[in-house]
């Protein structure tokens, strides 16, 4: 038997750990530097939480857990012999894997009301299931990385976030460009063309004029039904150009009848204010076609591209209104967002971002020349340990050869050899395994200098 | 519709995520500064990678995931009306949650054995689902942290898996007694006594000696039918007082006619010797009645406990001949530890040991006293934040007094207010909310205090 995983999950080996946890503690990092903190959840949720917050397809995409002992104690044999999966599975599990981290994530706000303190300020870094078609960069095991803040509609937290992506990219090397938008002004766009009911078709179009151009854009909105005079009046306002102010002052004109619209511009001023105050690193562009395809979102919402590369959108976030209402608790507002951690670790990769002191392999490996060298090096293993230092002693006695070609496999940086000799003279025989360089040196100057990474 | 979670299951709130941080960081990086490397591995497995692995009521605690579409397709109906629950879920789920971390590692190393590094040393801190009944201190959902090295028998690795439990325990501020025994010495005995045949029996029955009384044992060992004369033979060994040199040297005379016996006794010598060298913070002690549950365990077995308080123990480990056959891969021994996360927990929940910088709270947070004063207050945010200073920002101007119970309510230790008088002085007010005590500071001592985690 050769044993195999299941399709669309992976193996993360030690190399691939320890970019991903450099991504996650940077993340993680930042958001508590900002007073976020952590909660976790657990993998199972009764179904009862999950079911019908995704749509109909997102039921389907659920891994539900069978019952254990005997699954079939509610069924009567006609029902067996219908075979219908969808109802057995209801059924037969009471529990499946969480398909993201916002329902959970609400399913805690509402169970732990009385422990929180609001706002509170939560992120969470967990793995999601998903029963999708594995593809290329499509998983049905990855992990989300959201940061949410609940109980509160000030707009300090929208400058916050910008602040956050602002430092997670910075941290890790990447340029970026924030999109903005407001869904207020996507309803008073709708609202100004006289096409107020159908804002969840124009929303959902116009999202795509990326990815398939001004024509199908407009074709597809006269397929659900747009008139072609609220098409007309809809163009300018797509392709308006110019800066972020330009953008906001044409605008303003153009929804001046729409309350909805002018409060939504006003919100964006807002932010926009504060965050030229920042002088972030980061881009920050008023996007009137970023729509994000969530229909809870009733505010700002937000999306990130790095410069560096072309690829999708790599985090992104919103506010909505009414996060807990599903499960009886109205009036919960907030603001959350979540990096696209595994696409982050794509283009760290690709662009070989990562830097060397992240990775975590052994720093130095002593060589074993047998039992009285080992008793002699004990001591000092255990200092360079306590330093910090990841230090390595080989098991056996074996040939050098064998010993160098493990520190070279496991692309140890150093190698150290401590035979008669160095014992006499109390030092170090250090070698560089990259340049070959070598020389002998004291216990303490070889801890003083791998501490700080560095070596001379 | 009230939301709840399943049971046995828990949410983890902020302040239990930081305690749970706390150790899994303390042995993570304990463990990576002897060069092991983290893994993960998928939370499924295909079901036939685990089922036969954990005996047959392991089996019946795997949590089994429904084959997503239509489970149904390899199904007659006579199978269905059968109602066998067993063969049904064998046949409709093709995956499962894992139940522990050897189970994986072992199929992570025959999978991926042409890309490692051997010794391969491999640390993996996730959570496993077994389907148990619940009970207090036992959960559906637990961490494991695990630690193994791979093909290599060198004794050294017991002597490193002894000083990452003293290092881990000593981090933790946890006094603790390592056990250690050998299977061959328990092999040695059965030999010894002329029950060869009966070592699985024995070996089950003198590991309740703690919990149930040599009464018990003994009347249990007859039951197994392990002879009179046997019986006596037994009880001076497990009785055996003295410290470890004694009680080794009188073993030895007992087991001088069991070779496999001796090489017990001489694998542990070998041991005890480089561990007194280094002089551990740590109880060592050779415990004959030390004999581990698991059969796959052929040599060292250790676990360890708290002298801090009366507990089952927190740590276990033991070395192995063949950890992959059941995958094909035959010859891989190795020696492995699994530290008991949760419990630890209890341990020092209980004790109140958790540091209180590692609770990670919000280290100060600034009043939010109008528009002017945020703009004022922005870059000075940064610059903590940027020093590693976890900071908030009250996000509203709000009511000193509600946002003063903002702070309580959090735990936040210091509040910073910049108001018109500050704003002219260029300096902070901050008052330390436990104390009461307050002053003006500058930005960069108050930055400087915080950093090193003190402020006068």
């Amino acid at each position: 038997m050769k044993p195999c995983i299941p399709k669309g999950t992976r193996d993360f080996s030690p190399l691939e750990m320890a970019k991903r946890n450099y991504i996650f503690n940077t993340i993680s990092d930042v958001y508590q530097s900002y007073g976020f903190q952590q909660i976790e959840t657990p993998a199972m949720e009764n179904l009862c939480v999950l079911m019908g917050k995704y749509g109909e397809e997102g039921d389907k995409l659920l891994f539900k857990i069978l019952n254990s002992g005997d699954c079939f104690g509610n069924f009567t044999e006609d029902e067996l012999l219908e075979k219908n999966a969808a109802k057995f599975a209801f059924k037969a599990c009471e529990k499946g894997l969480r398909y993201d981290l916002t329902v959970p994530f609400a399913r805690f706000v509402v169970q732990h009301r009385n422990e929180l303190v609001f706002p509170f300020k939560r992120y969470q870094i967990q793995p999601v299931w998903r029963a999708d078609r594995p593809q290329k960069g499509r998983y049905r095991e990855f992990y989300q990385c959201d940061g949410d803040v609940v109980g509160s509609d000030s707009l300090l937290y929208e400058v916050e976030f910008f602040q956050i992506i602002d430092d997670v990219f910075h941290r890790l090397g990447l340029s970026v460009c924030i999109k903005l938008n407001n869904r207020k002004i996507l309803t008073g766009i709708a609202e100004m063309i006289g096409e107020a009911g159908k804002i969840t078709d124009i929303t959902v179009a116009i999202d795509k004029l990326d990815k398939i151009g001004l024509d199908a854009v407009n074709e597809e909105l006269c397929q659900k039904g747009v008139s072609e005079q609220a098409l007309t009046l809809l163009q300018p306002i797509i392709l308006l150009e110019g800066d972020n102010r330009d953008k906001l002052v044409s605008l303003k004109a153009s929804l001046r009848d729409s309350a909805v619209g002018l409060k939504g511009i006003e919100e964006i001023e807002y932010i926009l204010g504060y965050v030229e105050k920042l002088q972030l690193s980061s881009v920050v562009v008023v996007d009137l076609t970023l729509a994000r395809g969530l229909n809870y979102y009733t505010g700002s919402i937000f999306e990130v591209k790095t410069l560096d590369m072309e690829i999708g959108s790599i985090a992104g976030g919103g506010r909505y209104d009414n996060l807990t209402g599903v499960f009886g608790m109205e009036g919960v507002s907030g603001i959350g967002m979540s990096f696209g951690a595994e696409r982050i670790y794509d283009v760290l990769n690709q662009l070989e971002r990562f830097p060397s002191d992240s990775l975590k392999t052994t720093q130095v490996l002593f060589i074993n020349f047998g039992e009285a060298e080992v008793c002699y090096l004990l001591p000092i293993l255990t200092s360079l340990r306590a330093a910090g230092i990841r230090t390595e002693l080989y098991p056996e006695a074996s040939k050098l050869k064998k010993q160098l070609s493990y520190a070279d496999a496991k692309k140890i940086p150093y190698v150290a050899l401590v035979g008669d000799n160095e014992i006499t003279k109390n030092k170090i025989f250090l070698k560089n395994m990259q340049t070959g360089e070598q020389r002998l040196i004291e216990e303490d100057a070889l801890i003083r200098e791998l501490s700080v990474g560095q070596i001379k």
